[in-house]
């Protein structure tokens, strides 16, 4: 496993939600290995986590993690920085100065100053800078913007983009809402800056466009909350498209319904993320056609990132590495020499058999014209 | 990274599709490390792609994989064999006589005579025995089972399975064709036994029964297939309860259409593989309700195997690491001073200054009374 | 109105629910005017139904209605006979034979050997006789009978029908389902004559193909009832297509699930009565295309029967009667001199105002630059 | 039937679409009968349509016709005006100062001036004046209506319209797209006033609310087009509950996707009118629950405006109506002693014996263990 790019964590201690995401996601094709981390910015808190992971270098803040990875000759090649936003400037900063690579968790920064500020120590760092808006990973998100790129719809004239949420409908006093609503950690856009952002990327990263001008109504719904809860925002791109952009997280009903629909001259795209292996294309005058993940219809854009045929939703992996897991849990437990635990469940020899026992009754019944037998 | 379980491979060569799918799945949670391999029945093409994959010990063949294996000291814990289904009981039998914990694709056996000898392996041995079933894995589908197991539908009376394909639709001349419709490689069961399996798999793991008689009409309507290429099968469980399995691969218009529908005295369960993190409830008399994967409704099973919050389709994961992936593309050839390649696609800085830049016209607009501004 | 059809109706007393869905339906194309009819077997509730009605002409059984209206110079050209299914014939023959065209409702009759002396009864009779198999009528099914029959789907495989209900799960003592769960009057069959027959003609219908041979399993579920109240049916069609019927009454979920999936060698066609304005089609190899009636991809058979535009569900016209109705029971009231129920609910001159304000404001506030304006 | 209101109709000619959906709305209940209409501006169109439809009296002009029936003893008692916007106020006038009700289509008119005028009209006129926003006639629009007034999602605060459709993506020469585009029809308003008002009045009668003042961006993107054929609006309720609103009519894949998403403190409600026997309600913390029209879950407003059981969508009596009007073609037909058309097509004896024989066939099959029998 040579080749496996060494990486390192700020943020993403035990209790955080978003770290073991990006720890996931950097497993997943095998071109990283996760050796280092300031996981918390209790140092305590850092250890402990560090432990749970197995990390062979734990660090009690990112500066001197940053000091001495630069230093190791098997230091760190890159960073993943999944902090609340007002970290992320200051913990960039000491990587990339450093010309360690930095995978760094949106909205960029807390402040526009910061961003600014961001921007110019990567200008003088050779190291590279990876924002993870997500969304964009996705293979029919590639597809759409390939589309849009060919002018399969014409030029741009409508777009409708909306992220709802409802989680934050009522008071929340868990360690995710808290600090997302406070301005100091989260920037003085609630859920603009949390999902709102997202939305935003989103549309740019199809159209290729971006806004020019924009008219916003954020709205705080929940007595006392410091930060929007709701945006309602209208926008005006460049080249003359129009576009509103709704993110709310009072909407209840919606858990993550990011979705956003484009229209061009020649025709409409409409993508939602929580169905996100579809892509629904209208040539105007034509039926509705709907694009599967690596189906008939998806280009080259869109294969480039599958991982599996089409009609498996992509959660086919995590349905997959689920009986992995079950597998390694009972594996381990026997390699200690203890019992399975109850709630472990995996397909045994014994369903093995009974699969093999249908379909042997199934050919045996069919030769018989179809009589009953037993299986 | 001490703890990971040393896993081998049997099949999944350059060329396989499955193979790719359980290496992503043993990463995902990090408990297993791939460290030996044979690859295929062709020596060379298993060095080759033991090679490719950068595997520390490459074989010519199970067997001499297994005897070396079972003597190093820190040979393979577990062995994954993702071979065409009349190789998997004599690959098996080997791991398992020598203690290595096997984790083996479906269906179990290509004859019901290799299935009752496996079956007899499996009991002489003090390995564990994991077939991937991997429909099973999804968090819903446990749900599903958890609450046929709590009576919420009452006694089960009606079960409908069915997993239609369109694939097959005409004579393919692709691999993965060629030996599912060999029945010297596949069984004597073709859809049946490639997909029907699963589908009833599903229906017994779900209801917690199994089925006593059935009634089958298979048939092969692609000329010159020697294997059903569709099948309908009318199934009799114990405990008087009845269903429908229906296994097609030649319906145009289905890709993995795996959908299981669950009747009981109370109520009603359905559940589609396609759209997995939902789960349709129906106590009768009451509207149907909509559970969601980690969302209200959702009990302890489904949390257990789930790894993302309510909302996030499970391929959300594998947006995420495509990010990773382009990082890490982005990164080695950073590290091997060439040019980054034209479609290697991330967000970056410019994008998240964008999104901050959003973020504070947001607020600057919406302090003015929703004014335009600009971006 | 000199031109509308004299119809007489019998059966369709008060408390039934088809006599009403057929008034309506023979009312929305204004080809007939209802003059007559025996409602019931009952003369009380024949006479009181009638007047409620306002009727011209009432009759206390069908055979003095059809005597006297054969006799009479502007008696009834047509009958519909919506009564249960054991009296279908008798009432059938009368009209039949003195040349009044008969429309009946389905299943024909409650058993075979009626079923053929009402054949030899049309064929003496110089009447035209037609039965409501409703779902025939659906502009898209008629879609997919044109596109079926002009080959685009190739020869047909697979035919999926099916119809679960769930108002059956549990003992009903309605009226409803008392006579179609008892065999005198429903006939041998429950659940199959009842909805079964609709799925079998509309695979017949759609494929035109008949069925050779079938394997049914039917299962009277609820203890005590006498006829099925689920049925698994495989079937073998002329020309070795093959298929399978599910009819249930005991289906939790499952309102009036009729659906239709038709697979052939070059594409597919998928229609579910629930969703009645689209139909799926698939060519193989190629994305889905959803045809919408009146929509693009959507041909003549289909907009013969088209009243409204596309993307205006059938209802439509139900929801813009409702307007009306609100409208009469208004005017009624009016007329009357009373008061208006508080539950009689219309748009008034208020709201139209409104629309007209907000129209306004929208085009001042357009005008301003998108600025705030009062509605 | 003798207790029918007696209907005129302004507009509503040949060519015109909306015309004869009000005249379909107004017979499926039965309490209306059209006797006469002022069919056209152009006299010899109005005659010709009259004709068409069999109308006892048909006028040059809508003021002559009010003149006259008002003096009739059997003149009409209501009138229904479906004119371009532009003659509403006009027409509507002359019949409710001569004691005429009128049942008016949206938008009321199309200037401001007339809507004021016409206000005056109807307050000093015993006529009652009716509006078709015939979207508020949906039985399950009735259900949220009431939901929120029952205060089941508390107090709103978000309120999400939009009217989508993409008719007018490219010029188009047709008479219904013509006179909308024509501000001197349509008024100053296009996709605002053709499709906006029932967005906006759908808003306003299910939440009970009025709006405090909106901003909007209108927007003419196809070249030469005069009205707006894209808006965007944001809106500020009175209470504080904020919304947006987007009409449009150059949205490729829109047919007349009208959505309105209502959120409160408590839950929310999601209606589509594509798909209008569903009504989504979420109570925050629970899963979603599906709401039918008629079924589990649907109260007595809905109730009171339905007309078939649940699961049948509504379109389900015009199916059935195809039926009767096939029949009605065929008995005028073989009266008028001519061959019947071959699109002329209805369920026959012969598909009446085949269901009979298919019910048949599964009884005798299942009385022998399900063992094929031929049909």
């Amino acid at each position: 496993m040579a080749d496996r790019i060494r990486l390192g964590m700020v943020g993403g201690g035990n209790d955080a939600f978003i770290g073991g995401v990006h720890r996931i996601a950097s497993r997943i094709d095998d071109h990283f290995e996760l050796v280092a981390g300031a996981l918390s910015s209790t140092p305590e808190k850092s250890r402990a986590s560090g432990e749970a992971l197995g990390l062979p270098r734990v660090y009690d803040d990112f500066k001197s993690m940053a000091i001495r990875e630069a230093r190791l000759k098997n230091g760190i090649e890159a960073v993943s920085i999944v902090t609340p936003n007002h970290v992320h400037y200051a913990a960039a900063r000491e990587f990339l100065k450093r010309g360690i690579h930095v995978i760094c968790d949106k909205p960029l920064t807390s402040t526009l100053a910061d961003a600014k500020k961001l921007v110019k120590a990567t200008e003088t760092s050779d190291a590279l800078f990876v924002l993870t808006h997500n969304y964009t990973g996705y293979p029919m998100v590639r597809q759409a913007r390939e589309m849009v790129a060919a002018g399969e719809i014409g030029a741009i004239r409508v777009v409708q983009a909306e992220y709802p949420q409802d989680w934050l409908t009522v008071q929340q006093d868990i360690k995710q809402a808290e600090w997302r609503t406070d301005p100091a950690r989260s920037g003085a856009g609630g859920s603009t800056g949390d999902i709102g952002t997202h939305a935003y990327n989103l549309a740019c990263f199809i159209t290729g466009l971006e806004a020019r001008e924009l008219a916003a109504d954020l709205e705080a719904f929940v007595p006392g909350r410091q930060v929007d809860d709701n945006a309602h925002v209208m926008l005006r791109f460049e080249g003359g498209a129009k576009g509103m952009l709704w993110s709310s997280q009072v909407a209840p009903g919606n858990e993550n319904a990011l979705r956003i629909r484009i229209y061009g001259e020649k025709g409409g795209l409409e993508w939602a993320q929580e169905e996100p292996n579809y892509l629904w294309h209208t040539t105007f005058g034509e039926p509705k056609r709907l694009i599967t993940r690596a189906g008939a219809g998806a280009g080259s854009a869109a294969a480039r990132v599958s991982r599996v045929p089409p009609g498996h939703p992509e959660g086919y992996l995590e349905g997959f590495a689920n009986i992995y897991t079950e597998a390694a849990l009972a594996i381990k437990a026997h390699q200690a020499g203890q019992p399975r635990g109850p709630d472990i469940v995996y397909p045994t020899i014994s369903d093995g058999l009974k699969g093999v026992q249908f379909v042997d009754a199934c050919v045996r019944s069919s030769q018989r014209n179809a009589a009953w037998v037993k299986v």
